[in-house]
């Protein structure tokens, strides 16, 4: 069977009125980095703005996707409609998503009231940046009470993920020398929450201990907030509740003191800035058909010119 | 003592005759995203294009400063000039790179014939890419035949060490789950050289083997370019003459085939557009005292407008 084109008014109108197919639709037009997005993200606007995002970031095994399932079912038990943004910026050159560690998802499958989908951000640095926000508004449309972006938390992209969430947890598990990996990441300015999963496990106590003094070290961007370090056991759904409060609190303390509107509008700065950004690094591959650029890059490499004179012919010639 | 002012002609020659500590001033002003750097950058623009880059880059507890730390040591035995860029992007709060693993690096620290040099790449991402191209030039110009850089290898920065370097090793060790990890960091596409560090403990021949299974099902880039899987006691020093060797062949490899002009045409492509786009950004936020940027966004999250249009109308008001 023939697909059939893409009536954007049509499937933006399905989106919202909770349709998962047109969700999935949608996100894949974002994926595909598809031409018809200004249209989408149009159409989009008026029904934004509802969703609590909440990004997860851990390293690889401290039991993300466990503990992604087990939030997931404990708001789906408060009836709260979810959506789960797995996003994976570690394999830049598949540009497929990781599905296997998802198969927990699974348990969720057919549960209408909740959007699940993975996300390649492909070959590119700021792929995350300019790609994750736009799936984002497209789960908020649908009705997301909730949106849980999670990320394999590698590097940098804790920070890109903190940077698309109303509310960061952070994930940590017993016996991953998880100390020094916090004090190197920038997690300890990052998380909103911290969830100590694993803890049926000998040392987590003695993680929650040294995370704990770690903080208290650090200096803090929100210092009004005081992150609560959890105990979970994920797999059992031990200390979930727990979780799921923590985000209703964070949401609750960003609210009262205005923190919510700032970090979105900041946000949506970067948003917008790395669109434009995104948008003149088309138009400085078209100038002059391409040339330009290749032949300044090869005046530099000739040592004819240095790189600030030749980004400054580069913008002038825009 | 008051410091004298810069005076970037001085400073370039001297650091052009080897004068180190120019070469650490020089460094410095990239740091500091000094007003001064297209001037910099157009004087050391005769003088950059000799030297080797060499992009080291592994997770952390891999060796992979004591590998560096033998690295110079038998490239010095062979009277070479090296230098060190050590760059840590997984510190983007603190704006301090970490000193503690450089220790090694200690045995040549009284040595003219080499400059080390650890560089944090501040708060945002796109630091490397923006800074690291600049000090490499620095060290270039400054008489290196190798410049080695190091960095921490979480997630995207071994993509972006790739991207700085005619050469790229990746590290890896016994014990450390490494073929998952090869797989998911996208480091299998990347490497030009494997080196399997601590080879006299158990299961270094196990990760060849594993990793030598994965390349060969690997769709690399280079397919002419068989990466040596190279084993190696970096705190003995054994294995690493072997090593050296390869970054020769290596290089050999990439001007036989025209592969190391291309490679750096596209580098330079980049670092230029990079520049291009961190001025715009600048720019972006002075149009209309900054407040244009500010109203779009509080536009896009009361659901006004979009991020798309909000990005067409700040382009247009440049």
């Amino acid at each position: 069977m023939a697909r059939r084109p893409v009536a954007v008014g049509e499937l933006v109108e399905r989106a919202t009125g909770g349709d998962a197919r047109a969700v999935a639709r949608l996100i894949s037009l974002v994926e595909d980095a598809s031409p018809l997005l200004p249209e989408v993200s149009a159409a989009l606007a008026p029904h934004v703005g509802h969703a609590h995002i909440v990004g997860l970031t851990g390293s690889p095994g401290v039991g993300k996707s466990t503990t992604t399932g087990a939030v997931v079912a404990a708001l789906r038990a408060q009836g709260r409609k979810v959506g789960v943004l797995a996003v994976d910026p570690s394999s830049p050159f598949s540009g497929g998503a990781l599905l296997g560690d998802r198969i927990r998802m699974q348990d969720h499958a057919g549960d209408p009231g909740v959007f699940i989908r993975s996300m390649a951000t492909r070959g590119h640095l700021g792929g995350l940046a300019w790609a994750a926000p736009q799936a984002l508004r497209v789960l908020d449309a649908a009705g997301c009470d909730v949106i849980l972006v999670e990320t394999v938390g590698v590097g940098q992209s804790e920070i890109e993920v903190a940077g698309l969430a109303d509310t960061t947890v952070v994930l940590l598990a017993p016996g991953m020398g998880d100390g020094i990996q916090a004090a190197k990441a920038g997690i300890l300015e990052i998380g909103d929450v911290y969830v100590v999963n694993k803890a049926d496990r000998d040392g987590a106590r003695q993680v929650r201990r040294e995370l704990r003094g770690m903080l208290s070290l650090t200096d803090r961007p929100d210092a009004s907030w005081k992150p609560p370090i959890l105990l979970t056991v994920a797999y059992r759904e031990e200390g979930v509740d727990e979780v799921v409060a923590s985000f209703d609190a964070h949401l609750g303390h960003l609210r009262s003191g205005g923190e919510l509107a700032r970090r979105r509008l900041r946000r949506t700065r970067d948003e917008i800035e790395t669109l434009a950004t995104t948008e003149l690094r088309t138009r400085f591959a078209a100038v002059h058909g391409g040339h330009l650029l290749d032949a300044l890059a090869a005046d530099v490499v000739a040592g004819k010119t240095d790189p600030f004179a030749a980004s400054r012919r580069l913008l002038d010639s825009l």
